[in-house]
């Protein structure tokens, strides 16, 4: 594979655009007989599949199950292997936290702790979301810094919340302030590098500070944190392939993540519908647009098979739409598999389907898991996805005299 | 790819059990438009195909022909590039030598010399395998040690015998004993390394004494020695993989190449049918299984298309035996091809079959290797055959957040 240094001195600037539509979770698993693909009434993808070509894409590796950060680097060009996002960063993304470079970020729990500062629930009772807010508030307006470290702290679901650390010369090299198991004492942050000396003392003070904020809130009357991880330094799509790119997203993850590769977050509603509607309205400005959509994954992870065929054919409906606007290069693909059967992310390999002037056209009749296995994209890398879109697009000159 | 230590991080352990039957050299060529495997008839496979997903895997890479050992430790999965068995220490599991790390293995032919230590037939004539027999008997009663060096003899086929060199601090750093022409003199083993003194010293002394034990045996009146190998040091797949492994195979070579990978191998008798009755006692004691089925490499190697078609349909029949077994994953595959009209190892992928409640199900009709050219696991490398068969038993976590 070329290296990433080839890649980008092959980058020509044309005014064709690329669509990437991710439906996340894509990629499913029969049962009696028939994937969830499969299952779907999708007269509008069954016409664009005769016009296009399609493949099978591993994430990651054959068997390897990938997170979605991995899941969505790779789609985006990105080796996931080579850069990787900590679960910290992860975590505070999808709780919709702006990070810094300057920032260190961790998940946390609130959890109970008995007088021997013994966990004695490492969930505190797994809380209302309710509940969790009004501590998280009480936190933040109790603990707004340490020393010279600011602190931001976001509430998640039942007991989870994310919190920033920001402020300068912090690292992440950091154990988890996490025993990991009930009946066992709180343990401090320790430093796995001499740089993140700073960072330890200042999170061991916090969580002494939580436990003091929260002495009277039995049964969250203290937290544990782990996963501490920086913004990782990932060079942008503008600079590895020329690209202004904008990202369309209902959830803050995926904006968070798009983020990380410097895409340009466009502003849009709560349905597929009105993330359309801000594709159509910032289409003339940028040359990228990475739309994403969320149902499918959800509905394979609560293993609602019925609710993700529906979910398909909710993205079948809006393909004319789509279609209309015309992009030089339409890619639709997953980043990753969400079979309904396993009510999880898996390593099944996306189908991927590539819809452009240039593509080459298949034999297959649908756009499914076993159709894409026999098109002629074949199997391949999910990384190797960008290259594919920018050929089709013009946007890359030949390789070698 | 991910690292062997990305991959150990992933391993969770279940109760799952992996179940891998390897039908030796099972690839092959069509004569008269059919394969071996297009030719035999196989009710079982086709029925097992319709509820399991294939692909073709390479085990090295395109074009290139395995050995058994670079064969079988790609489908334990071990990169054959990173690990080598030398050809000493593969003779020497051939023929059934139990190697400890002390020992340094070698390759030995008897041959015949001259009175002016000049080779005159590099295989003493090619003598029948009894009186091989008789020749090693002689030497083990003759020559037990050299110096502080134990010598273990083993006789192989017609002229040919493993040695193995016991002792402390040996090195396998050595050219060939061996001029590898008729017409030319014996030459010594010579060092590559200075480490390999001592070694180059003990062999050299060996194949005086070998010469002086024979002077009498014409035409095996001498020795050469070649390949020289230290046995390589390996993680067990416990270590790699978290598997308690055991392997199944009426072969030496098989079972000491299972050794190698920290395998436990079970006792069992000589046939196909024994092997089964030892997994079925033992399949409550181990998480994964290496089946291993001979025939099918020797037809091939033997030219012999009617009787390869004979053995698959021999594993055929066993095949619900196998499935009643209940193992969460049942794979079948190849180390490499054996192709009749080639007569020997060959290049070609080996067909890849895998059989679990998470496997995707394929549009193929039967296990042969057109059929697996299409199949939803397309054309992968032999190596991460272990990632697939360890993901479909729900052993491996998430990579990534």
């Amino acid at each position: 594979m070329l290296t990433e240094e080839m890649i980008s001195a092959l980058i020509q600037k044309t005014d064709s655009k690329i669509l990437l539509l991710v439906m996340d979770g894509l990629g499913g698993l029969a049962v009696n007989g028939k994937s969830e693909m499969e299952t779907a009434v999708t007269p509008n993808f069954d016409a664009l599949v005769k016009t296009s070509a399609v493949g099978l894409a591993d994430p990651v590796s054959p068997g390897i199950t990938p997170g979605s950060g991995p899941g969505h680097l790779a789609i985006f060009g990105y080796d996931p292997l080579k850069y990787q996002i900590g679960r910290g960063v992860l975590e505070a993304l999808g709780a919709g936290l702006e990070m810094t470079h300057r920032d260190v970020a961790a998940r946390g729990n609130f959890c109970t702790i008995d007088s021997g500062d013994v966990i004695t629930d490492r969930r505190a009772g797994r809380m209302a979301t309710a509940i969790n807010k009004k501590l998280c508030a009480k936190l933040k307006r109790e603990i707004p810094a340490i020393d010279d470290v600011q602190l931001i702290i976001q509430p998640g679901i039942e007991h989870r919340f994310s919190v920033l650390f920001r402020g300068d010369d912090l690292d992440d090299r950091l154990t988890d302030a996490d025993p990991q198991k009930e009946g066992k004492k709180r343990i401090p942050a320790e430093t796995l590098d001499p740089a993140a000396k700073k960072t330890a003392v200042i999170v061991n003070k916090f969580l002494e500070r939580v436990k003091e904020v929260l002495r009277e809130d039995h049964p969250a009357n203290a937290a544990i944190l782990r996963g501490f991880a920086k913004y990782p330094a990932i060079p942008s799509m503008h600079t590895r392939f020329g690209l202004r790119a904008a990202a369309i997203a209902t959830y803050p993850m995926y904006r968070g993540l798009a983020k990380l590769v410097g895409m340009e977050v466009l502003k849009t509603g709560d349905t597929f519908a009105d993330e359309i509607q801000t594709l159509r309205q910032h289409f003339s400005s940028y040359d990228f647009f990475y739309l994403h959509y969320k149902k499918t994954d959800s509905y394979g992870e609560d293993g609602n098979f019925e609710m993700k065929v529906k979910s398909i054919e909710e993205v079948d409906r809006h393909i004319p739409e789509l279609l209309s606007l015309d992009a030089e290069v339409f890619a639709i693909t997953g980043d990753h598999s969400s079979p309904s059967a396993l009510k999880a992310h898996s390593w099944h390999p996306s189908p991927f389907l590539l819809h452009s002037k240039y593509c080459g056209v298949d034999v297959v009749g649908r756009f499914t898991e076993r159709e894409c296995a026999r098109g002629v994209l074949g199997k391949f890398q999910a990384v190797e996805e960008m290259t594919l879109m920018l050929a089709n697009a013009l946007k890359l000159k030949k390789y070698g005299a």
